[in-house]
């Protein structure tokens, strides 16, 4: 059967608002470095209070991936939860004008659209505090089953085991991907969320939900509960299809059943800011899995999308990842 | 008489929606290159309709100013109107948390804040498409003259000419300027706008309501209409106490009655984006004359403003300029 998408992700619609910050100033307000803090409405009007100057940017971590994609010169949907509002009319024109296929209807009313505010500290590390707004209605009409079953690959992030009934609607893309004979991925999105998400994520992978999974180091030790790095990787070749793992500046590994590929980090001459880094990894990777390129050079791929999207400020690459590809010779 | 601000500024109060663009998409969608293109609401809903994935970042000429004089460790106060709503919202906290005093009143209902599209081409020009939005509303009620009267400068741009009512404040603001012993400065913005007003800015530098005059050289150009540089600043050195003309990649030439000064530009590495190069040349400027420096210092440390911006996408410096300058030895 054709496909209309190479990739469909689905996530949190959000648009991010970034600053600056320095390491005092994330102990002062009790935020967790480099990972996803999630806030309500009053934490959320304390931190804008008392953050520096900004400036927004559409994210979302599998919109992210999705436009990385699309940049990248594949085909690529997305389904993510919107307000009728103005953050959510920026979110809608930043994905649609990246040529993503992105039809889910906002959200009439309250709440509004997510934001999450982000520090970027002098070493590029960033930490993200996450208001879920109109997020928390992403459920299962939400999915497009017609866009499901014409996308090889459906990809999701681990984040939207946060809202309530985001997970009842990734069941059903699920059901109707395998149905229609398409593969099924995640990303485990963060290890405070794998943390309180382990063993509903480990089903996911062990009863075949899930064919193909994204962690990073942390993730992993996070799922598997070790320091032992090696042993984590062996029982995430077990529990799935194909796993990869991103190491930061140590490269990537992708692990099959039989298989085992080590790709080193593609060269950056300066860490501006991380915001993205496995967002874009994921674009790079499902982009080239979806257009016939062995495993390796799919993470050469993901790795090239990565370093591009660590130098600069935001989530989503302003250059097309199409000509850089190409001067890449990938 | 103590003052409370070293500056004060006012202006359209605008949020950016920045993008990239090629020329050929300027010249298909009929924008003046380098220039402020006025829109009105259906011309900014096509624009937004065709314009790629973009970021939003607080601007406007003099908001942008009064952030760069705070920035650079001056005590700054803007006047300038938003609407009560989310980009308002933005536009407020971005100026406060810069450090710079902002206490105009919003306007509660339509229109909304005002938002200027910019389409930054791959030679670094930016092209302004603005729709004036709730700027349209700001008037003399809004001038605090306390604040004026606290202030060792007070400066505007000449954009102000655009909305209807703006103007009326602007005289009364001069009044109170001079009425305290203060100076009174504008920028002529933009060499289209100039044309627009080109007798009214004449009568305000000769009647003395405006002792500073920022311009780059085409605008100086258009305000008396001439091709011959030399010629127009000597017309400019008779209209007002000290006359400043930018010149790009040429540096500046600042005039008075009996000096004139040229200041070579700060050297950069790469070109991004020049929105907000004149903004934060006057920053810097004002900053050094309200602080006791002469008028060749002056010139540098705003050179080395405007250098710093136009190495970025956006148009307030993300560094703090401060200490840029002490780097510089400025």
């Amino acid at each position: 059967m054709t496909t209309r998408f190479d990739v469909l992700t689905i996530g949190n619609a959000i648009v991010d608002i970034i600053a600056q910050a320095e390491d005092d100033f994330l102990v002062r307000e009790g935020i967790v470095k480099g990972a996803m803090n999630l806030i309500d409405t009053d934490r959320a009007e304390h931190l804008y209070a008392v953050m520096g100057p900004a400036i927004e940017a559409s994210g979302g971590s599998a919109a992210n991936t999705a436009a990385g994609i699309a940049s990248l010169g594949g085909r690529a949907a997305y389904f993510g939860k919107v307000a009728d509002d103005p953050l959510g009319t920026i979110f809608a024109h930043d994905i649609r004008a990246s040529g993503v296929h992105y039809a889910t209807r906002p959200l009439n009313g309250h709440p509004p659209t997510a934001r999450s505010m982000i520090f970027v500290t002098p070493d590029g590390e960033r930490s993200m505090n996450t208001y879920l707004g109109a997020c928390v209605e992403l459920g299962p009409d939400d999915i497009d089953e017609a866009v499901v079953a014409q996308s090889k690959v459906t990809f999701f992030e681990g984040y939207l085991w946060d809202p309530p009934r985001a997970k009842d609607a990734i069941r059903l893309a699920a059901k109707t991907a395998h149905a229609h004979g398409r593969n099924f991925s995640m990303t485990l999105s963060d290890p405070f969320c794998v943390d309180r998400y382990r063993d509903e994520f480990l089903e996911l992978m062990r009863s075949r939900t899930v064919d193909i999974v994204f962690a990073n180091e942390a993730e992993l030790k996070s799922l598997y509960q070790t320091a032992a790095f090696e042993a984590a990787l062996e029982a995430l070749r077990v529990d799935c299809a194909i796993g990869i793992v991103t190491r930061s500046e140590k490269g990537c590994v992708v692990v099959t059943r039989e298989e085992t590929h080590a790709v080193p980090a593609h060269p950056i001459e300066k860490l501006v800011d991380t915001t993205g880094a496995g967002d874009l990894f994921a674009a790079g990777f499902l982009f080239g899995l979806t257009n016939g390129r062995d495993l390796p050079d799919c993470a050469r791929i993901g790795a090239m999308a990565a370093a591009l999207v660590i130098q600069q400020v935001g989530p989503r690459p302003r250059e097309p990842l199409r000509a850089v590809l190409a001067e890449e010779g990938l």
